[in-house]
């Protein structure tokens, strides 16, 4: 082994010249080994200070460092991609800490509950991170009177208590600074009839991106309680919804997710509002890759810092090693806008013939 | 407890009124527990047939049941949603056996032998996954030699063997059986100049999907080889090239994307190519969920049979107790085309009002 170099299992063995299963052997199951070759890799073990066999590690130090985390399924596709990134973020903020992330799947609240349960009895979880917290949610009293573990990501939402007062620690996203900024930039641009396309009243999350715009336009002392259409998440349900505000008076667009924002470009696009070289005047949430591809400004999530904030506070609540100061049990990011120029296709026209250039 | 419920760590504590740590003490810190205590503990343990902690259980069946696989990071978001698919089939198929998978990251192949090489020393995982199999594939060399149990999803891409004498394990999709059947189609429906909207030659994948087209317009006697386009794997070089294909006389395009595809439509219908109640004679590849929210047909991979034959074979690799037929070593299942209706919008058409209905 080369100096300087961290040993490791497959290190020892081509070291040794044995098989890796020899190694393992010799650590976990040394009735199996030839005594000879025994010695020489216990040898080879002591002086290179390697680290022996989790298993056994666990029962020593009691850390498994293994996180658990449920898998959501993914509703489109398009907005499910926000869960995807998070999965993906925290794989990484994990990885960086020596964690890692073990998958899950569950039906529904129950189902994951008993998931939890039975991954703390068959595996060793030191902590759990749950998403898509919502009304009613059932997680998290389970959790908190079993003393296991665990971070939201999302708030708790119930309209009696203030969510600072949660007895446990969550991130989230304030979804109305972002909606706030993109109805800004509406009314910079000259509208004045700008509605909200967004899902039923009653889900926290839309509740809250649809806050944004409301307070932006009382703030500028226009009222268009009218202009508020709340449809299922999802492009045709966003066209058809669209359609309906533009023909009540609507002349742009903040969308509660870029799915409703795909269906509400088309739906502009159908209706013949636009004039050559107008930009569509919709707006999206969660800057999801299809907004990136079609050029579609959207309201951005600070994923990978929420990702990062969920593990501070997980990690801290298991006692480790990270001797950082103590993080906010309760942590609400700013959503900001992302402004985009369209990709000339997006409006349905051919976009200059570069090569006319000679 | 109930009678036949099964124990797990929690319902002891709570039949026990004792806390959850305090039963995990007494399997496997016992000098943390007041001997009275820990004499009612180990009795309720006895009696309910409770497994102990996974650790202890680890040294002497070895068996962590624990599976990884690196989590690639995506593309564009739209092609990545393929991946993001699989892993959720291999969660699911993983969990219904009693299997967990962990993720973890890497920034190339070599940064992916490096995790394994310390995950296999850190972490108890029986088997690994690997996605994103290509030309000169350093990856699978490194863990036959290991002997490292793993399965690939994707055959190997070697211009010189026959993937179906490789050493390992591999399950993958025929991409050309989905592209000959997009093809024959826009053939029945009248078009001659059919062209194909990929990617540079050289890419395994990309290769596979155009072979399915340019095998099929063989065979129809029509030879259209300069109706073929390589391009980067975006919406917006899609549109580019599929301007490029109309403007050398395509009619239709088969396309080895949704995102190539989205931008071919988008392309379409800026060229003015479009009659009222035309369809958009573009088909996309791995029927994404944008795809199905615009109603684009697409080329479907069937992820969740891929995601149970890796399974499959791993497991019976593992020597698990999964008495079943020994499984194939090397799998290639077909792709196949979905049809579908575009949504009205798609076409950037006003779709018929249904309020007139009265």
């Amino acid at each position: 082994m080369t100096m300087g170099e961290k040993p490791t299992l497959v290190s020892l063995a081509s070291e040794l010249g044995v098989s890796r299963q020899t190694v393992s052997n010799a650590l976990n199951a040394p009735h199996r080994v030839n005594p000879t070759t025994l010695e020489r890799v216990r040898k080879a073990i002591a002086d290179s200070g390697y680290r022996p066999h989790v298993a056994g590690r666990q029962l020593r130090t009691r850390r498994s460092r293994n996180l658990a985390m449920r898998l959501h399924s993914t509703s489109d596709g398009i907005n499910g991609s926000i869960l995807d990134r998070f999965l993906h973020a925290l794989t990484e903020a994990g990885q960086r800490h020596g964690y890692r992330l073990t998958l899950f799947t569950a039906d529904d609240d129950e189902g994951e509950v008993a998931a939890v349960d039975e991954l703390l009895s068959i595996a060793d979880i030191e902590g759990f991170v749950l998403t898509g917290t919502h009304h009613a949610d059932t997680r998290t009293s389970w959790l908190l009177e079993h003393d296991v573990p665990f971070v939201c990501f999302g708030r708790p939402w119930s309209a009696e208590a203030d969510p600072f007062d949660a007895p446990h620690p969550w991130v989230d996203v304030d979804g109305s600074t972002g909606t706030a900024e993109a109805t800004a930039l509406l009314l910079e641009r000259g509208h004045r009839r700008i509605g909200f396309l967004g899902w039923p009243e009653g889900s926290g999350v839309g509740d809250d991106r649809r806050a944004g715009w409301r307070r932006t336009l009382h703030e500028a002392a226009l009222d268009v309680e009218e202009l508020s259409c709340g449809v299922d998440d999802s492009v045709t349900a966003g066209a058809r919804g669209a359609q309906e505000l533009f023909d009540r008076g609507a002349t742009a667009l903040v969308c509660a997710s870029d799915s409703l924002a795909l269906g509400a470009v088309a739906a502009w696009r159908a209706a013949g509002l636009a004039d050559d070289g107008d930009e569509p005047p919709v707006i999206g949430f969660d800057d999801t890759p299809v907004a990136a591809a079609l050029g579609l400004s959207s309201v951005h999530q600070p994923i990978e810092a929420v990702a990062k904030h969920v593990l501070d506070v997980l990690l801290r609540r298991l006692g480790g090693d990270h001797a950082q100061a103590e993080p906010p049990l309760h942590q609400l990011l700013p959503s900001s806008l992302v402004v985009r120029t369209p990709d000339p296709y997006l409006l349905g026209r051919r976009p200059p013939d570069q090569d006319t250039q000679a």
